[in-house]
Formats: C-alpha cells, structure tokens, sequence
C-alpha cells in the first residue's frame, strides 16, 4: 500500500511549539519511526502551509494510488476548497489530528474536512498516524 | 488491561437494522472475534439504551480500574449528564463512533461526549473498536 | 393489526394533571374505550418515563409485528435517541401529541421525532389516538 | 356540518407533480370521493395559489358557519397573514398537509398556521384530509 | 391633500374579531368620521387581503399625486415586495398600526416596511389614522 | 392634563449635531412653541445623558400624576432597566424618535421600551413631539 | 422555442423607479426589441404583483410547453410557494434578477427561487434576460 | 414538612471526584447531617443517573405530599421531560446546583428546569441544600 | 458581619408596583425587620437606579470590608460594567432576585453578574435577602 | 476585447471528477473551442489552487487591462482576501459558477466573491462561461 | 494640543486590581508621569462609573476643543448611547484598551464604541494612553 | 530590535487601490520613511497574497529573533491556520489595520488573529505601522 501523510500548516513546527499540546517529538524523528512500524508499507511525508499546495498533493495521490492520511490543521475548520478536494479524488481518505479538537475552542467544533473523509481519529498524539495506517489497512482488505 | 465497551441506544440492532450504514454483522458476533485479536486484554461489553445505565456504567468502570471504549450513539449529541459522567471519572475514555457521524445529520455534528474523551475514532465500522482498544493499549504505555 | 400506544414522561398523569391542557380523563379509563372502538384490533398500552424503555419497547414492537403510535411527550423535542430507534425498526410510526405542541413555548417546536414518523397528529387530546389508528388501517391497506 | 377544505399553492397540480411526494390521484378525483364517505356532511372544496384569497375564503367560512380544514401548502412556512386570518375567524380550523412536512428541508419545519389551528394532521397523503373531517366532527360533538 | 389609507389583510375584520387588540368600530363607520375631521383632504380608503394588489395600489398613489398612509397588517413583518413597492414610488409612506406591535408575538419586532417608510405610528387604534394624517400635513408643509 | 417629555442621552445636542438626521432646530427653542400650540397642557422638559435619572424621573412623573413622552435615545436598544421603569409605573407612556429607526443601523431596529409602551412615534422629526401630546389627549379621553 | 418571461413585483415600474439601480429603459420598449433578437423564438411577457398569479404563469407555461425566464423581485427572498410552483412544473427554470442582488441588503442574499431553477444571472440589467435566452437556447440543445 | 431531596445524574459521586468543584463531603455523610439541623423534618434523599427514575420520584413526592429540593445535575441543563414532571405536579419545587453554573460553560447557562421551579439557589456547595430547606420553610408558612 | 444590601433599578419601587410579581411589603419596611433576625450583623442598605453609582458603591463595600448582595434588576441582564466591577472587588458577591427570572421573558434568562457572583438566589421574594445573608454567614466560616 | 478565466480550486479536474456535477469536458479542450467561438476576443486561461495565486492573477488583469471571469470554486464561500482583490482591481468581474450553487450545501449559499462582482452567471456547466463572455461583451460596450 | 483621557467603570481601581491584567501601576500615578512625556500637550484625566457623566464629558471636550482617549471599560460592549455621543461629537476619537480584549470573553468581542472612533489600540496596558497621545499628534498634523 | 512587518492580501496595491480608504502612499515608499524614522532598529518587510506564506514567514521571524507587526488583511478575518502561526510561535506579535475595521462591513468584526496577537492598532493608515513599532519598543524594555 502506498500512503501519504498529508499535514497542514504549523504542523512542520510539531516538537517544536506548545508542547503540552503537540508533545515534543518532530515528524522528522517520527515518520522514519513509522516507516519502521510498517516496513510493507510505502509511507510518503508531505507538509505545506499552503492551502491550495495541499490541495495539488491530493490531487497528486489520486494521479499516483496513494492513500491518504490528512491533518489538515487550521484549514480543517474553515476550507470549503480543500473538502472539495478530497471529495474530488475519490479515494477513502482518513481525517487526522493530534489534539482532541472537540476539547478546545468553539471554532474547531466545525470540520469542514471530516464530511469528505471516510473517518477521523483524533486525540492521540503522533499516535493518530499510526491508527490511521491501521485503519487504512482494514479499509483496503 | 481491562477494557469496557460501553455502546448506547440502539446498537443492540446493529447488523439488524441500516445495513447501508452500520453493516451485517453484530456485535454478539464480533466481541468475541474482537477478544480474540487481544487475548491479552479482558474485553467486557455492556449496552443499554438507557442514558442513567450508562452513567452507572462508567462510574462501575471507574471502580474496578477498567478503560472504556464509549459510543454513546444518539446520546452523543444530548447528554450533558454523559458528558458529566467521563469527567467525573477521571479514565482516558474514548468517543466510537460506528458511521462517519461528520457526514450525517447537522445535529449530528454537536457531540458533548467528545470535549470530555481522549480522542476519538469515527467511521470505520465494528472495526472503530478495534482502532480504540490499539489507542488504549498506546495510552496506557 | 397489532396496536402499540407508546407513550412518553409524564403520561401517566394524564387526567390529573393540567386539565386546561390535558382534560380530566385518565389513560387507565381511556384504552379500554379505544380497544372497544377496534374490537378488531389488538390495542396495547405502553407508558414509560424512562428514555431508553420507550426504546427498548420500539424494537419489542419490530419484532412482534406491532405498528406503533408514539407519543415521546417531552422527549420528543430532545432526543436524537428515540429518532433513531424509529428509523431503526424500519416500521411506520405515527407521532402523537396530546396539546396542539406548535402554540405552546418555542422549544416545543422542533420535534426530533416527527422528522423519522410517517406522519403526524396533534392538538385533539385523546381523540389523537383514535384518528392515529383510523390512520394506521389506511397505511396498512 | 359544514366543512371547507382550503387548499393553498400548488395544490392544483396535485396527482400531476412529483407523485414520489403526492401520489397520483387528484382533487378532482378526490372531493366527491370524500363526499360519499361523508355523506351527512356538506363538503365544499376551494383552492387557490393567492394567499389573500385564501384569507378571504376563511373569512367567508366565518360569516357562512362552515368549518375548515386548511393546507396552506408553501405559505404555511412564511405567512403572518394567514395565521392572522385563522385566529381573527375565531373557529377550531384543523391544519392538513398531504407530506410529512418535518422530513422535509428545514425552512418546511416552521409553520406559521400551526400556532392559529387547534389541531395539525400531516404525512397521510390524500387520506390527511378524511382524518381531518373525522376529527372535525369529535371536535364539533 | 389627497390621502389614501391602504389597509392589508384581515383588517376588513376590523371590529368583528379579537376586540381586546382592534377595539369594536369598524373601518365602514370610521372613514367618514375621518373624513369629517378634516373636510379639506380627500381621504380614500382601500382594503385588500392581496399583497399584490397592496402594492398596485401603492403604484396607482404614485400615479395619482396621493399621500399613503399604509397598515400592511402581517405583510408587514415578511414582505420584501411591499418594501420594495414603498421604495420604489418614492413618496412619504407612513406605516400605520392599530395594536403596539413591539408587544406582541416576536415575529412581529420585524418590519420589512418600516425602513422604508418615513415614519411609524404604532398602538392608538383606529386613532393611529388621525395621527398619521396629521403627520402627513406636516411633512407636505 | 400635565405632561413630561424625557428625554435620554445626546438630545440635548440636537440643533447642533448630525442635521441630516436631527435637523437644525434645538430643545431650548422647540419646548416653548410646543407649550404655545397646547396652552391647555403644563409641559414639562427634561433630559438626562444619565439612564438611572430617566428612570428617576419617570418615577417622579408616577407620583405627580404626569404623562410621559419617552425619547430614551441610544438606550432604548439596550436598556431593561428602563423597560422595567415605563412597566413599574403603570401610565400610557408614549415612545418617541426623531428619525425613523427603523432605516438605520441594525442594532437600532430592537427597541427594549417599546414594548413596555402603549404606543410609538418615529420618524417625523421634532413633530414627532407634537403628534405624541396630540395621542395622549386621546389616550385621556 | 416558446418563451415566458415571468416579472414579479414592481418590475412593472422598470424604467420609471430608481434608475441608479434599473436603469431608465422600460419592459414596454424592452420586449420587442428583444423579441428582434430572437426572430426565431416565440417570446411571451408577463408580470403581475400578486405571487399567487406568478404561480398560476408558471403552472400554464407547463401545461403549453414554454420555457420560463423567472425575476421574481421581492418574492424571491420570501416566497416557498413559489419555489414549489418552480419544482412542481418539472421544467429547467432560469432565475433572473437585473441588480447584482448579492451587493445589496442582507435579505436579498437569500433566494428561495434560485435552489429549484436550473441556473442563475444576476446583475446585467436588462441584458440578463438576453443572456437568459441565449442560457435557455443550450439547454434546449 | 416531609421534603426529599432529589439528585440527578453523577451527584452520587460527589465527594469522590472534581473537588475543587464540588468539595469532599459525600451525601452519604452530608444527609444525616442535614437531618440534624432540622430534626423537625422528615428528609428524603433520591439519587438516580435515570432522567425517567428522577420524573418517577417527582410523581411519587405528589402523591406523598412531599416537598421537593432537586438538584436535576447534567439533565437540568437539556431535560423537556423533567421540566414537564415539575410542572405537572404543581408543587413548589426548588432548583438547586452546587456549583455556580452560571460561571461555567456556555450550554449550562439555560436551565430547563429553572422556569418551572417557584426558586434557584446555586453556588453554595452542599450548602445550597441547607438554604432550600429554610426557603421551603418560608415557602410552605 | 458587615452586610451591604445593594438594590438596583426599580427596586425602591417594591411594594407599590406590581404585586402580583414583588408583593406589597416595601424595602422600608423589611430592612428593620431583616436587621431584627440577625441582630449579630451589621446590615446596611444601598438603592440607586443609576449602574454607575451601584459600582462605586461596590467599591466601597471592597474598602470598608463589607459583605454584599446585590440584585441589579434590569442592570443583571445588559452590564458588563457590573460584572466587571464584582470581578474586580474580589469579594465573595450574592446575586439575589425576588422573582424567578428563568421564568419571565427570555432576555432575563442572561444574567452577566451572575458568572462573576459566588451564588445566586432567585424566586423568593423579600426572603431571597435573608436567605443571602444566611449563605454568607456560611461562606464567612 | 482581452478576457481572462480565472479558475480556483479543483476546476483543473473538470471532466475527470463527479461528472453528475460537472459534467465530462476538460477546460483543456473547452478553452480552445471557447476562443473559436469569439475569435475576436483574446481569452487566456489561469488556474491555480492556491487562493493568493488568484489574487495575484486578478492584480496582473488590472495592470494588463484584461477583462476577468472568475469562479472561485470553493473560496468564494470562505475568503474575504479574495472579495478584497476584486474591489481593490476596480473592474467589472463577473462571478461564475458551473452548477447551481444554490442548490447545494448550505454552506454554498454564502458568497464573498459575489457582493464585490458586477454580476453572476451560476448553475449552465461550461456554458457559464460562453454567457459570461456575452455578458462582459454587453458590459464593455 | 488639550487632550482629555476618559475612562470608564472600574477604571478606577486600576492598580489595585486584578494586576495579572492590568498591572499594579495606578492611574493616579501614570497621568503625571505621560503629561511629563507631553509637556507640549494640555492632558486632563477622567474617570466615570457612570454612563452617562462619560457622555456629558464627551459633550464637554466638544465644547471646550479637547481631543480625546477612550477607554469605556465595559460600556465599550453593551453602549448605544456612548457611540452616539461619538458620533455627535464630531470628534477623531481614539478607543483605547489596556487588555487584549480580542483575547478575553466573547462578549467582549464587540465593540459598539470602535465603529464611531477614527481608530483603536488595545493590548498595551497604560503603554496604549502613551500610543493614543502619539496617534493624536498625527491625527492633528 | 529586528523587526519584521508582514503584510497580506491586497496590501500591495497600497497607494493604487480605493485611496478613500488606504491613501495614496505605497509601501514601497513608505517603508524607506519609517526605517528613517527608526535608524536604530532592522526593519524588514515582507508582503504576500498567499496565506501559507505569511504563516511560513511567521515561521521564520520565530528562528530569526524578529519581532513581528502583522497586518493580514482580509485573512485576519477567516484564518485559523494563520491564528495557530502566532500562537505557535510564541512572540509578541502586534495586529496592525490601516482601516478601522469595526466601522466596516459585519465580516470584517471578527479577528480569528487577534486573540492571539498581544495587542491591536487599527484605523491610522499607514501611521498605524509607526506606532505598531513604538509599542513594540515599550514591550521589548
């Protein structure tokens, strides 16, 4: 299986910012860890603060097969643009955040991303990737 | 690890009823498949369409050291006194959902329960409780 | 046909409470007057100030073969629950109010309920379940 | 007894639109249908798709002793005017529609009328209008 | 000056209905008690229960050099049109009311109207009429 | 018959602000044409920036047997307080606005006084004044 | 091809009412210039205040197989009944509006019309109609 | 006076969890001390997660003449049913919190039940149970 | 204890205002009496109906070490002036309102003082006071 | 005449994605049969993604004197930037949109981009386009 | 220049309150300290609990040429009547906060003073009076 | 003090756009002016239409030790991911607006930035950058 880890903006500050939110470990240590986890896997780490870059990487996978795991960060909540994406490509894509977003401020209740996705894991730190590759596994059987 | 999954109203008929959303196969069927994939979790499950069952569920739960997979089904979207509940006990409790809740309804998209949880785990089927017992186990690390 | 009354929180007060609103006559008075009406039907009275019961008495009903009038009282304005349990058991329930509920206060106006009910009766007091079950004989010609 | 039924826009159309909503039967067909079933009444049928001719024609019930029962169609959402008409006229005119409004789009679940009528019936299709007669005369006995 | 009172729908009941708000004299016996009370305009009187018959009487004013004071009953609170009609005729329309609607249901706190009159007199009853004639002397001095 | 004109914050500018709004002429100025049009009546002014004064006044009036003219200005649309005061005083008091609110600015279109109030005049300017006594001699008949 | 143009209320005024936003050419002059533009169309006009009389143009242009061309003016933004005249008559309706109502009051934003037309032109004065044909002709293609 | 004292949803745990809301005392202890204070009371305690068991001990304390002091926790907060129940009993029931809910989150600032209680007294901590009692005192003088 | 009874608008009203909602004794009257049962206090009493005066004299009661209750009538409903003042004097502040205003009009369902307040009593007339002073004799142990 | 189409997010997969939608024609060949059909125009194509691009593509039409088509896709329900671009260019863009938006998603409803456009063209596929030449043809003349 | 700073409610207790917002430096002390930054400037300093002395005081600086600062506490977010005391004033006022207000409660969000001021500066603490002298200085070049 | 003004959408035209609102300056001069104004401080500046690079930008100011002015235009208004860059990067970022946005349409009141920013400037102009600077010299003391 071929998987993109697709991450929205501030996420390439992860380790590094508020880490009683976001911990203290970089997705630059983590993704070779996950790599590690799922070696029969084909994982690919994408990162952009660009809205509309974010937008081409999906459009990207669906050219290539490659599933997607989409953190879309501060977009999730107000992006019409990048919903439309996902829905555009067809493909099972699973929504992912590190925080558990229904616990912090009333503008993230709002998911414009979730209802294109196939499902969401939240809450669980770098944790919520390895789920979501779990998950895409079952989904693909 | 003891683990308790907590399912609310109406998931009694799952496998009977919807099978375009929560599919055919029912939950007498998968706890024990699920027990199977971690023998070495004690996996105890409980339903009641009564929203006070549940709460004195979780309290239960909270007494004799047991985690909780939640999926407080239509409750999830109503209850203050659930939400209460997973305060009140102090566990890492986890939010399942079977369906992509996201997609649904707009009443759907309100969930008191999950502002209180850990995380949460939407629309991957039976196969959400299984994603939420891995979370745990990570949890609990 | 099989007849179940199901009726909500507060019910049982019916005829002692509130005539202004409710009238002076008593359920316990009242479904045998009803099951004289329909000597051809077979009428039975369920009254529960319990949510999840009036759940649990919807699925009774789907299996037994028994078509359903529903009267949720105050849960009908509140409960995402009882709304999936009707469109669970896949059967045609008829909502049922008492009080015309459109002319009391504005929280009484949006009914979970009726939105998964085949249709809907209201304002005629007890007369509501005579006409609720002149209308059940239609739907099941 | 005397009875009008009061249909408001679109109404005439019925039995020729959308018949995945209203059935294929019309009007036309309908009135002496239900006269026969009710021959002990007089049973007038006006329709217009002109919101103040519909408030005329309730005045004229008023001034002329007939009862009503009133399906105001799409004006029922928006209409003060109409609701002013039902309560100036001072007499227990039941509200009708054919589909069940509150499984409909959103802007269909307020109903101005409702607050003015003693009683609502909706979601019977063409046989709402013979339960409304049948509630007219428990309401006139 | 020549004046027409343009009156909306229901008030034709003026007198008949609901006399805790209206009062018992009807629009028939006023007119020419206001029409004696100031001998030197030429008051004019139409009623409809049409908007659209509202507004083209709002056209005919223009065309006719005539003063409006309008009371567009519940037309007022939901009629872009009439809004419209007023702007468009670009007269010193005076909105009108017999009850003080700002007491009365909430639905009656909006006028659609109002913004484009140029100015209000409510909850004087029949009176209401006087003092808006004796408004429009003074705005055409 | 005694009569109090209260008026609320910044009217004692008129004449010298905004005269697209307010026009040019002042309080000090109109108060003794207005005593000269109603000899018949003691006219009494007062104006305060200060809501608690308003309130005190209109008390004050209570004893004195004095009818009241309100102009509450920017408060109208805020204050409870003086709501509270028209209701606790038990007299037919009058709002009054110089420019028709209704046409201005959204927060301006909710009046908290006006429903406490029997009756309200907007939009005539000064004159509004002037057609105020006009209805409370009517009001006293 | 058979063309309605269908105008709503005070679209009869075109031409002689604020010219800043309609312009100064009337429908008078319009029509048959238009109809030159399309030799080959048979082009109907039809205007009426009264919506109800909107709703019965519609229903005959479905019955004499014309295509529609629907300003509605201020029903737009009100009118459910008209929206359901546009669905019921099954035919690919084209909303117009000559104003860009998306640049003016927050009440136009809404158009109840517009969900059940095929399309949308709005803000081309008269040659919205225009565009409304040549929109009409690909359709019919 | 007979009253009972009736507890809703986790208020059974109180004393165990969140004490920095809600102290360390339980009601097991606090109860008999309570007793003590008013030995000339007969005082009840009912605690229940249930919201249908709350509306049951509701109706018993009717038919038993007790007065009521009702803590509805989590369900005050969302429960038509409960708000039902106080007002169909018709006594005067106090509401009760220990917490001051009004300093909390934003969905517990409506109170269902408060505008069917004859009082509310919050914020005291088990105290607020001791202030119920002398106001039932009052009340029943 | 040193106790500042701090009424706001309307209240020096009480008793001679609408009874059916305040009763008929006035604050003249009940203050000796209140000072009669708790002759261990001293208990002072401020009214104004001016917002501003009712905060410096809660900043007074702050430097002269003295408890408060305060009903801020209308002012509860629109201050944060209020609120910032009992936030800003970091004293153990009552709310106290002598009608149940969760049962009244639906802007007295907001109370800004309230979330800065330690507790509040509401419903009990004149004996709302006396049951504050109770509290806080509890508060001060 | 110089025109540039300026396309937002996911337009580049036209005739690839939901062709229910949007049918199975690619801007790539549509383009090319586009400038056949007006050879008098020169039309040039931009899309991107990323809303600044668009932006910044709208700025260069300003300075180049090109006439701008612009369908925001799915920013022009969340960006103000966007709205704030075309105001800042001061040129008369039309607003353009393949299907009929209003007919979609409530969040589809809201348009920024619209207010600042001169008109709107919604709801014909790829022919929005051609009618949004005609259209800007008519304007420039 | 003559400037004057007007504060508003609790301003007062600047220094001896709550100092993790608004430090412990009193005003008493800062306004000689800013008046010794300024020596070329008049600065005079007001502070007012109540309203409506905060208006008179606008009203005055008008008078008298004063320029000035304002920082209206809590009236910031609730006052009409202040606003149009900006308004009428005629004034480039500068709206002044020591707290981020942005950063606080959602009530605090809205500002009904800034939309009449020429500018505002927020977040500073006393540093933002220091800012406003400056801004002034500009302002009057 | 290095210092860095980040600028949004649009903010390039400065000084050719809408000099009603903006002026006739541009940046490109201005900039030169205010290091001028400021020899002792390292003025960078930086302007983008793309959100993704302000929030790169941001990024980098963090890494370089550089203080941040912010003006993001119409972004300030929608952008959460933009609000997460400032939290996440843990400075004391300054808000700027040219305009004052609170006398501006209703969108523009809401600030998704500045409630993570320390403080706010709006309505100078460009002056509004001078004294953003002079407060970051105050907070940098």
């Amino acid at each position: 299986m071929k998987i993109t880890i697709v991450n929205g903006p501030n996420l390439n500050l992860t380790g590094h910012r508020q880490p009683e939110i976001y911990g203290t470990e970089t997705f630059e240590n983590y993704i070779p860890t996950l790599q590690q986890m799922f070696p029969q896997h084909d994982i690919e780490y994408f990162q952009s603060n660009i809205e509309g870059e974010l937008i081409n990487t999906l459009h990207e996978c669906k050219k290539n097969g490659r599933m997607v795991l989409l953190n879309a960060g501060g977009y999730s909540h107000t992006s019409v643009a990048l919903r439309d994406a996902v829905s555009a490509i067809d493909l099972p894509v699973i929504e992912i955040h590190m925080s558990q977003v229904a616990a912090r401020e009333e503008f993230r209740r709002t998911s414009f991303i979730g209802a294109a996705c196939v499902g969401t894991i939240t809450g669980f730190g770098l944790d919520s990737y390895r789920l979501g590759i779990l998950a895409l596994e079952s989904l693909s059987e």
